[in-house]
């Protein structure tokens, strides 16, 4: 069962209100790397996670990314609720949907469940939840770049922080069922092809090696060539009997 | 520059075509978890990763993607070409829009490229990478558990054992940016709450602890507080007055 | 700032686990009418509404909705957890996706934010509500009506008299501003066919007349004709003038 | 059956043509408050709406959407069809997709039918359709604010005009069904719960009374608890069991 | 401006209602190749189409679409309005949102105007039209194969043939421009290489030729390579110093 | 199977790199006319192609589409790679996401496989593809018109001169068929209305016609009426049974 207290978990104090900016903000509001996705994902993931440990860590960071999307919505609240008259103001879409924040993210587009990477097992999940911080990591650090404020970059550090600090748990977990650094999981056999690198992007120059294709963890596949066969050859038909078949 | 040639990768056998399996195995045409969105993800990648060699391995595997892609739709066009008559045809979708792949997952959703999960850092992308092998996987054994004949588990065999294959390259490049185990990235500093777990999902039973929220990695808060301010009370309208004020 | 308790709100408890119905049960998970639209919509507004005690109440409505969405969950959780080796539920998205609840409709549909109707107005807010509440007892008597077993009818009962609950606040809250039977709201004063009901669909029989085109509170015209003129005619090309300005 | 006149229902003048102006009110061609979601949400309720005299209200209405879809439609041709060489013109959607209005938003998004609320009641209907036209009558009043001439303006003011006149007579129809302030209808009986508020978001000052959860409509929940219990505890297994099932 | 009329443009008589038909027949309501897109897409071109000539013509093919749109609508309603307690009525969406049409396709996915194909040039509108007609045909012939009973065949016919019809305007329409087989069109001059064709998806088997690849019209390319150059190879880092740059 | 060589198709220089422009080019990555759109809609049309000459064309073609997008994707990268501490810069959606192309369109949508045309019969497929070829061949000409500098209006030509080819090819495969001019195709036989041109928008002066509603090929009706009948008048009830009704 959910509850909530009115103080936010961490003020939010913008100093320059700036509507376009606010906008920019939505990509974490309704974005697809922004907090709701992160919650949602989290949440929808310990429905099915059958260790309850785990299932726990799942909703105890769930909850916290619920109030990280409260602390952007009241950013956005502040950096649009004094624009009305202001000529940036009404190139914003809050010109013509309203103050405060909406599920969009910043170009507009509506957020969908699509962003949300879940189900089955346990160890996809949290590499699931992984790759979900960085990206919000990611676009942190591009809306400090482009803050106009102390007092937003304070608000948007603390969030790509915590980011870092959900990463680090998700690693944990997944290094405590030993999936940190080994790929496979789960109950199928790889067949024999496992250790295959396959060049198929080719180019004397730039085809280069590295420890993800190297022996011996790699077989180097320099020239790959397909092992199945053409399909056979169906006789086709002239342009004659091409007629009389589509009119048909 | 592509480049295409009519024999498949991997030949497919299917012994036993079964519309019904072919609409399963939509999910890894069109669907979130499937090839295009592999392919798609690494491919467009590609062209913002700076470090030319970890680009030409985010190629070779995208190449090998839409190779599978093809498998799989060769696979879901075995599965449908001679059902036109038969009765549980009748109950697909290809009834309606014709025999072989869609670009839709098993539901009849259309693909979005919402599924795909890039953009400005290396090591978010390959973290998103290793999250789209561990839900390729995932599905494909599902579809295995399902497949009704042994040629369609062979080949959906050797197109999990390429995302394992796959994921361990991914996690090799990580592991080469020192980024595997490592949960920060980027240029801005953490600031001095990076290392504290919210206990937010309570239950003195059900509270667990484990290597993602025991010190000395963390501390462990276990009754979180808000640490900002509730929003100053405004004095409310009574009933006469919001009439008014909304009827203006 | 947001907490949670592991025990439900209601205990759910399911005695005739059917994984067709738990994905009928996903249109109030992840459906248009569902309880994460919900939640959403009223948490969303929360942030734009200026009368703070409307603000709190949408706040208190929006947090019962997310352990409604949480108890929903935990209803197909039981669903489908035993169902792997059931031939009825390999006809599922759960054979495909996994068991337990995805933020997809019952159609497999993913949600969108474009089902949250918000935005500038708490008046437009509020009626919003009653509309989404509306929906969401809609499928809720449809979902009673297809339930399996009473501890599903009796949660799913529940949940049903919530909205109806919410619907009274929302009511309430609407006609202490006046405008749960007033049309108008806003700045903007309407012009002088604000009372005409045009008769645009016709047929001597069929054209009924009620309390929504009669007398005294509108006028009606019973075979309306364009107020407008046409567009000036354009002098035609021929169609050597045609060919000519295609060709340019 | 459908017929059409050439004539405009009013005529639409733009003395000041402004293309970024025109991208704002397709927010009202292809958005989510526009005349599209209008007209066919009152066309496809018409459809299951069981009492004749209402399902000609709805068809009359849609009708006249359509008309107004048309109106909008015309009055963004004239905003954009001068705007070849300008600046401004070139920083729009227009400049790439052509001139004339599309079935998107402001923001460029595609219409969706995720917008329309409909099916299965007419008492639901009837609700969703007085939230639609809120939601419209606050865009109009927001593009009337944006509005660069006064054709523009005028034209806007009747389109708002009419959707007070529609909720005015969706207000009336749905008081012949003595729904207009009764929160319950269907054939579910409430349980015991439903007059209780839920005091779910706290805060010792900013908890408000209001008629929406006072006495005797209802009783006010101060300090609510789960009613569920937890669930039973899992015994987790430690790390290096974890380690082997995960490897399994 | 819209006119309607309560006839139906051609009566519809279903003698075997099927709920589970009726979900297929949703494909032309709310899919993409049914009617709405059909509708829509002739009504948007013709803001932009400067001919009035052609602008009558997509008027008039738009308007009888819509009243396509309604036969369908009213085929769907028959086929749902008494199935409430039937077994197959309750394996269908109409058992969860209600009897009669949605804005959905028969998978249950949304409508969107991402299916309307449209937009500055009336030669591309009106190859967008054959195309959209031949989609539209193509599903009637999959119903009609599909129908359970006569008077639905005499409809869907009905439907079909005027899609051969509007088809057959388009095409006179498109070569009164001279463009129905002139590739060309607008003002842009090709480049040199207009003529080539690029043989890329390679097998001396199956490599075939047609009047799509032969002189004189085309120049065969048998073997195709790149004209770009490489990209520089840059200095790829080592490890130590791919670690040393990701942890900056 | 797939493979890739690294040196473009043919080279893009961009010499002035406009983020601004950057954005607009996304419309032929990841928008509705782009090169992604044509690509997959080939390749997914030639698993359904029965006559494998047709269906190595499709596949020809579909392969370089994809070296097509890759060419936007590089002109895309370019145009964005410098621009980091540019304003101009800052307004657009790679500030935000990071530089290189995105699978989005030039207003920030996913793209979506709606935008694919595809199924079930040849000659449908064949007119689709004429459609998406006139679709992509009008944006290159828009994006023409705004490229800043002469490389990219260079590669831009290219580009579009290679749509007009393969409008060509698929044209001339058409006619091969039989099936460029004639409007009917597949097995269902039109009925008598199969001429008849409904004049449904009307107006005296703006009624044109033309080689589309001409005798012989047409017959023209000038007043169209409904051949159906109106519904039977259902007895509606007063308002007092209205209410009952409801309430039940």
């Amino acid at each position: 069962m959910f509850f909530h207290r009115k103080q936010l978990m961490l003020d939010v104090k913008v100093e320059d209100p700036q509507a376009q900016f606010g906008q920019m903000l939505l990509e974490q509001f309704g974005g697809a790397t922004g907090e709701l996705t992160a919650a949602l994902t989290y949440w929808t993931q310990s429905f099915h996670v059958e260790d309850s440990a785990i299932r726990d860590m799942l909703q105890d960071i769930a909850i916290e990314e619920f109030s990280h999307l409260e602390m952007v919505g009241r950013m956005i609240e502040q950096h649009t609720e004094k624009g009305d008259k202001d000529k940036a103001y009404k190139s914003t879409l809050f010109a013509v949907r309203g103050i405060g924040p909406h599920l969009v993210d910043s170009q507009g587009q509506a957020w969908t469940s699509a962003y949300v990477n879940e189900g089955g097992n346990v160890v996809r999940d949290l590499r699931a939840d992984i790759a979900a911080e960085a990206g919000a990591r990611q676009t942190y650090e591009a809306l400090i770049k482009l803050s106009p404020d102390a007092g937003s970059k304070e608000a948007l550090t603390f969030l790509l922080t915590r980011e870092i600090s959900h990463t680090n748990m998700f690693m944990k977990a997944l290094d405590s069922l030993g999936k940190l650094d080994d790929p496979a999981f789960g109950h199928v056999r790889p067949d024999e092809t496992v250790n295959l690198y396959f060049n198929l992007s080719q180019d004397g120059q730039l085809d280069a090696r590295g420890p993800w294709n190297e022996e011996p963890a790699f077989e180097y596949v320099a020239d790959p060539a397909p092992r199945g066969q053409a399909p056979e050859k169906v006789k086709n038909p002239d342009d004659e009997h091409r007629k009389a078949r589509a009119a048909e």
